[in-house]
C-alpha cells in the first residue's frame, strides 16, 4: 500500500509530453492535528492546468519542479483529526494528481454523493460549474432576450454557461468543433443553435445563428474565433474572458485579436475572470446549480477516462486537441 | 461673401492626403424656423476624424462622399430664429469644417467666452475634456493611491486625464513621444513621471516610473504600447479604451495585443468608451473642469494653427505623426 503522485519533472514546451511528469511512490501520508486524509477517486482535468505548469506571472504560483501536480479532485475522507470532516465524508478540493491527499480543510467543499455521483462534483457541480455561474451572471450580466454566444460550448464550463443563459431567457448560440459536438450542444443541452468552427464559414454561420448580433460572448478559446465574434458584437456588449485555450500550448507569443477596435467603437467590456475570486460565494453556486440539475434544467455530462494516474498526460491532452466530450475526468 | 466647406471627395487609404477632400464655395446659409447660423472661429482636430471617413460600422455613420467633414467647432451665433440662442452667443457643437454652420441647437453647448478663450471650448473644456472626465472617472474608476498610466499624455485627452488623476490622489505616469513632450507632461502638467516611448526602453522605463504596477491604463494609442502595459497591470486593473491611434491609418488589419492573456490572469477590465454616451451629463463635466481650471489645478494648452480651411488636411495629419503639442485647433 503506497501513495502514487504525479510530479512535475520539468517545464513543458508546447504540448505536454509524458516526460514532463514523473510518477513517484511514497508512504501513505498521515494527517497531523487538524488535518485529514482523502482517498481520491476522480481527478479533474482542466484547461488551466497548462498555465499552472508555466513559470510565468499568473493568478496562482506555478507548480514547482518536483511538486505534485495541482488538480481539483473528489474523494472520500479516510482518516480525520479535523472535527469538521469525518471519515466517510465525500469532499472536493485542490487535492492534486495522486491517490491520497492531506488537507486542513481550507478550500475543501463537502459534497452530497447521494445527490450526484462523485465525478460530477469536479464537473458541472464543481469548479467548472461555479466558473460558468459567476462568470456568466456576474461578469456577463445577460438580460432576457439578449443573444449569448459561448465558445467551447460542449466543454465543462461552456455547456453550463449556455444552459444558465437559456434559464435566464436568452437566445443562446454555442461554438464547438465538429458535427457530433454541435448536435450534443443543440439537441441534448438545448442551445438554440450551435456553429461548427471547423465548418469553414464561421462568420457567416454565426451571423445566421445570431441574427440580432451578440450581446454577451463567453470566451473560452481566443484566437480567430474571438476575432470573428468581435465583429458581430452589439453596442455595450460584454465579453467575460474565462479561457484562451487556443494559445495555451503556443511556443511563441500568439497573435492578438486584430479587431480590437470593436472594443472601442461598440463600447465593449472585456473582462477576465478566475473562479477563486468568488471563493466565499461557492455555497450559493452549489445550491443553485444543484437545484437546476435536480429540476432537469441543467444537464451535465462527464467524460470519465480509465487508466489511472499513468494515463494523466495522455488524457489531459485531449482537452487541447478537442478529444473530449463533456467534462474530462480521470478515474484514479 | 460666401461659405467655404471642406467636403469629403473620396475614402482615404492610409494617411489622409489633400485630394481626399475638396474645398467648395457656396452661399452663406440662411437659418430656417428654430435654427440659427454660427460663424465658426475654431475647428477642432481630433484623432477620431480618421475613423469618421472610413466606410465601416462604428458608433456614428461615416461621413458621406460629398458631405462637409464632421468636426467639433466653436463660434459665435450671427443670426437666430431659435429663442434659446441669441446673436452674439458663443457656442460649441458639431458644426463641421466650414465657415458657417446652420443648427437647430441639438448637441450645441453655450459657452462662456469670458471664462476661457473660445478655442479652449473645443479643447480641454470641450469634447476632449469631457472624454477625459467621463472616461477616467466612470470607466477607469481610479482610487487614491493607485497608479494611473495614460498614453498620448501630452494630447488633448491624455493631458486632462492625468491631471484629473492627480486631483484624485493617484500616482500618475504619462507616456509620450520625445523629450520635449515628456518635459511638458511632467514639469508643466504635474504628472509624477513621463516615459518617452521613443527612448527604446519602454518596459524598463515604465517599470521604474510605476514600481507598484499599474491599476488604471487610459488607452489612447494601442499597438506595442498596449502590449507593454498589459504585462505590468495589477490584479483587477481597468483599461478604458478611448483611442487606438496607432492603427487609424493602417492599410492592413493591424496586429492585436499579444499579451491578451493578462486580461484573464490579472482579471482586467478593458472597456471602450465614446463621449457621446454621456451626452446628458456634459453640463456636469463643463462645470467641474471649469472649476478645476479656474483654481489652477487643470492646465490646458491649445496648439492653434493658422492657414484656415486650406490647411485642414496638413494640420490634421500632425495628430498621426505626433507633430502637435496640446490640443490641436485650426483657426478659421
Amino acid at each position: 500500500m503506497s501513495n502514487r503522485m504525479v510530479k512535475l519533472a520539468r517545464r513543458p514546451k508546447g504540448m505536454i509530453v509524458r516526460d514532463d511528469f514523473r510518477l513517484e511512490e511514497g508512504a501513505i501520508p498521515e494527517p497531523a492535528d487538524n488535518q485529514f486524509r482523502v482517498k481520491i477517486a476522480y481527478v479533474s482535468l482542466d484547461p488551466a492546468m497548462r498555465g499552472w505548469v508555466n513559470d510565468t506571472k499568473s493568478y496562482v504560483p506555478p507548480v514547482a519542479i518536483g511538486e505534485t501536480m495541482r488538480a481539483y479532485a473528489a474523494g472520500i475522507v479516510e482518516k480525520s483529526n479535523n472535527p469538521a470532516f469525518k471519515t466517510g465524508d465525500a469532499v472536493q478540493g485542490l487535492f492534486g494528481v495522486q491517490n491520497y491527499a492531506i488537507s486542513d480543510g481550507s478550500r475543501v467543499v463537502k459534497v452530497d454523493a447521494s445527490q450526484a455521483p462523485l465525478q460530477r462534483w469536479v464537473g458541472g457541480l464543481g469548479m467548472p460549474g461555479w466558473t460558468a455561474y459567476f462568470g456568466l451572471l456576474e461578469v456577463g450580466q445577460p438580460k432576457a432576450g439578449e443573444t449569448v454566444v459561448v465558445s467551447a460550448a460542449s466543454g465543462a464550463v461552456g455547456s453550463v454557461v449556455g444552459q444558465i443563459a437559456k434559464i435566464k431567457g436568452c437566445h443562446v448560440v454555442g461554438i464547438a468543433g465538429g458535427a457530433e459536438k454541435c448536435r450534443y450542444v443543440k439537441d441534448e443541452l438545448g442551445f438554440d443553435a450551435c456553429v461548427d468552427y471547423k465548418g469553414g464559414n464561421l462568420a457567416a454561420d454565426l451571423k445566421a445563428a445570431a441574427p440580432k448580433g451578440i450581446d454577451v460572448y463567453f470566451e473560452n478559446v481566443g484566437g480567430e474565433i474571438l476575432d470573428t465574434v468581435l465583429m458581430q458584437m452589439n453596442v455595450f456588449g460584454r465579453i467575460p474572458v474565462c479561457g484562451l485555450i487556443s494559445a495555451y500550448n503556443a511556443t511563441a507569443v500568439p497573435e492578438g485579436p486584430k479587431n480590437l477596435r470593436a472594443v472601442l467603437t461598440q463600447r465593449l467590456r472585456m473582462q477576465g475572470l478566475i473562479v477563486f475570486d468568488w471563493a466565499n460565494r461557492v455555497p450559493e453556486a452549489i445550491s443553485q446549480l444543484g437545484q437546476w440539475h435536480k429540476e432537469g434544467k441543467l444537464k451535465i455530462r462527464e467524460d470519465v477516462r480509465e487508466g489511472g494516474l499513468d494515463a494523466f498526460t495522455d488524457v489531459l491532452n485531449l482537452l487541447y486537441t478537442g478529444g473530449n466530450m463533456g467534462k474530462l475526468v480521470l478515474k484514479v
